[in-house]
């Protein structure tokens, strides 16, 4: 049966980076590897200038009745001076809240044709494989109460709440954990157990599910600290789970290793599978329209999709080779270019993966 | 008169470097240059082993008594199963919240004679030169509620509170702005404003406080891409000023950026200048006792120190001049140790930081 895909291109760079990865959908289509049905609807900013709302309630039914979501980017100069409750990022976060999106994946890759555009040393960085997993719908990001109240002496005073149930920590472990099982074993949960009871709880639950898991290796790192090792031995990773609000920072921290955050995916899943597929780079409103941007994250969070929500993983091997190939082929967009190679345009490079496949 | 240090030796290799911190401070007092009276005083784990309390009375009463207070650094694994409430940290913590010190002054500085030890490439790191300003006695470090909670369904629910006023973020703000402007006028202030409301009111203050500073160019970042753009491109950076948990970790991943974190100090300053000062490294269980670790962060502690609370800015230049020339004369602690330099202990280091004052 068709597995529905519903296409959020975004703002900024989103649509012209959407629009290479559904060739990239369509040539596989076509071709018989793959049997989906796309369907578009908008989210974000672009969806507040039609509709008043970041994330209508159509879009948000549509995504609930899809398979899977393609999202592009949201947010931009443009609504910053919205309130918080309109801006895009409201439209990601209701997408997340609204579809159950727990399980945030965000690999941090380096490949080996791009070693040299990272800013660390290439004994540090060469052969980098992390798989971040953070939390993705709760913490601070929904935590209540919340806002910024007037105090009697009339001076405002901001509030967020960092919230963790037990069942909500075990069950982003559990992904970890089934995550690590497949690739390195070892699992190193992130919190500042030393400062916040919160996260106290945290590492105590993520202890307690790890002995169901008699082969993975769990250790504990502050969050501090695992910024810090980071910057100094990032290889000493294999899975990272920790909660929404670190792993936003860390997992930008660690995309940012490999020097290329134009090529890095992310998943993010709910217990039924159902996901929702993006590039971890934002909008780039400075070269939104310019035909420059690098659309290989997104055709990688395509991979992702096939394999996660949509159970065709030989077709997603076939787009990471085919994007490994086009590297090899020395074609890069402007944000990974080097001395030597061939600079090419997003839909240049969309149609170099397609030729690939 | 004489000025009064409360010196915290604390717990790990605390007592070893800060007897080097003691020479340097006894070498000046030796000689007229400074004239302050020392006082120690157990803290930290320590002080759990003697008194059942991180952080006795007598101990806070005399750093409340003291113009200045060095401390060494708390914690270890023999303390990590006590109750949070007993831990070394809240020794640290009590300080910090008793003595009011809101302005922690992290600098990351590389050193031109270690810039090998960066894991970063030497166009990216050399003459790195940012400073931190973190906000230390507000956020969800002190904020209320906090705990863990049994629901009705017996699940527990962890929570902690980030909250600021106005007053806090505008203070804090201040000591950045005034710090800038002794050096590059440049100040990135860092939030999460497109998710939380408490850092949405922390920008708008920011913003409002820059009016007083004319001169100040003031920028605003998310923690997120300021935790990329420091492994991208840190030279950018003159001076961050941010939030207590933010600051956290972002403060030691630029730390990392120079490669040496046994050569950063720090300041914690509170309203009447008073202050803490300490290396912003750990207590190193691992290499407690052997005569091993740098003392030299806590040397250039002892620098801050006579800059910021004790009015001895020449004494403080001395040092600093006496560090730079340890290491121009090929002397190293193991941790910054490189090929065709000599390696030498705690103690060697700091009687060399003397001889060269
Ligand atoms: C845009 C923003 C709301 C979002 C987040 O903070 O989660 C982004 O930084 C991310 O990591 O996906
Ligand atoms: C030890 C710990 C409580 C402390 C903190 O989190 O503030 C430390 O990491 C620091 O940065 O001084």
């Amino acid at each position: 049966m068709s597995k529905k895909i519903l296409v959020l291109a975004g703002d900024g760079i989103g649509p012209e980076i959407v629009a290479e990865a559904v060739k990239v959908l369509k040539a596989l289509q076509a071709e018989g590897a793959i049997d989906v049905t796309l369907e578009e609807a908008l989210v974000g900013g672009a969806a507040y200038d039609a509709h008043g709302d970041p994330l209508p309630e159509s879009t948000l039914a549509a995504a609930k009745a899809a398979d899977a979501v393609l999202l592009g980017a949201v947010g931009g100069p443009k609504w910053e001076p919205l309130h918080i409750s309109k801006r895009p990022e409201k439209g990601l976060l209701g997408l997340r809240a609204g579809l159950g999106l727990f399980a945030n994946l965000r690999p941090a890759v380096l490949y080996p044709q791009l070693a040299e555009a990272s800013t660390l040393k290439p004994e540090i960085v060469s052969g980098l494989d992390i798989m971040i997993v953070r939390e993705l719908t709760g913490d601070i990001y929904f935590g209540q109460p919340r806002g910024v109240e007037t105090l009697p002496s009339g001076e405002r005073r901001g509030i967020n709440t960092m919230v963790y149930t037990e069942s909500e920590v075990e069950r982003i472990c559990r992904v970890a954990f089934d995550i690590a099982m497949k690739r390195g074993k070892k699992v190193c949960s992130v919190d500042k157990a030393n400062v916040l009871e919160c996260t106290e709880m945290w590492r105590e639950v993520a202890t307690k599910t790890a002995a169901d898991y008699p082969e993975i290796e769990l250790s504990h790192m502050y969050v501090d600290n695992a910024a810090m090792q980071l910057v100094r031995a990032p290889k000493q990773f294999d899975v990272m789970v920790t909660g929404n609000i670190f792993g936003d920072i860390l997992s930008d921290c660690a995309a940012m290793l490999t020097g290329s955050i134009g090529m890095l995916p992310s998943a993010s899943l709910n217990e039924h599978g159902q996901g929702m597929y993006e590039p971890i780079h934002g909008s780039a409103p400075d070269i939104a329209g310019k035909g420059v941007a690098n659309p290989l994250a997104t055709i990688l969070s395509v991979a992702m999709m096939l394999r996660y929500s949509l159970g065709a993983p030989e077709a997603a091997e076939r787009i990471d080779a085919a994007v490994s190939k086009v590297l090899d082929q020395g074609l890069r967009t402007a944000d990974i270019l080097s001395e030597g190679k061939r600079q090419v345009g997003t839909a240049e490079m969309g149609d170099a993966v397609v030729a690939a496949l």
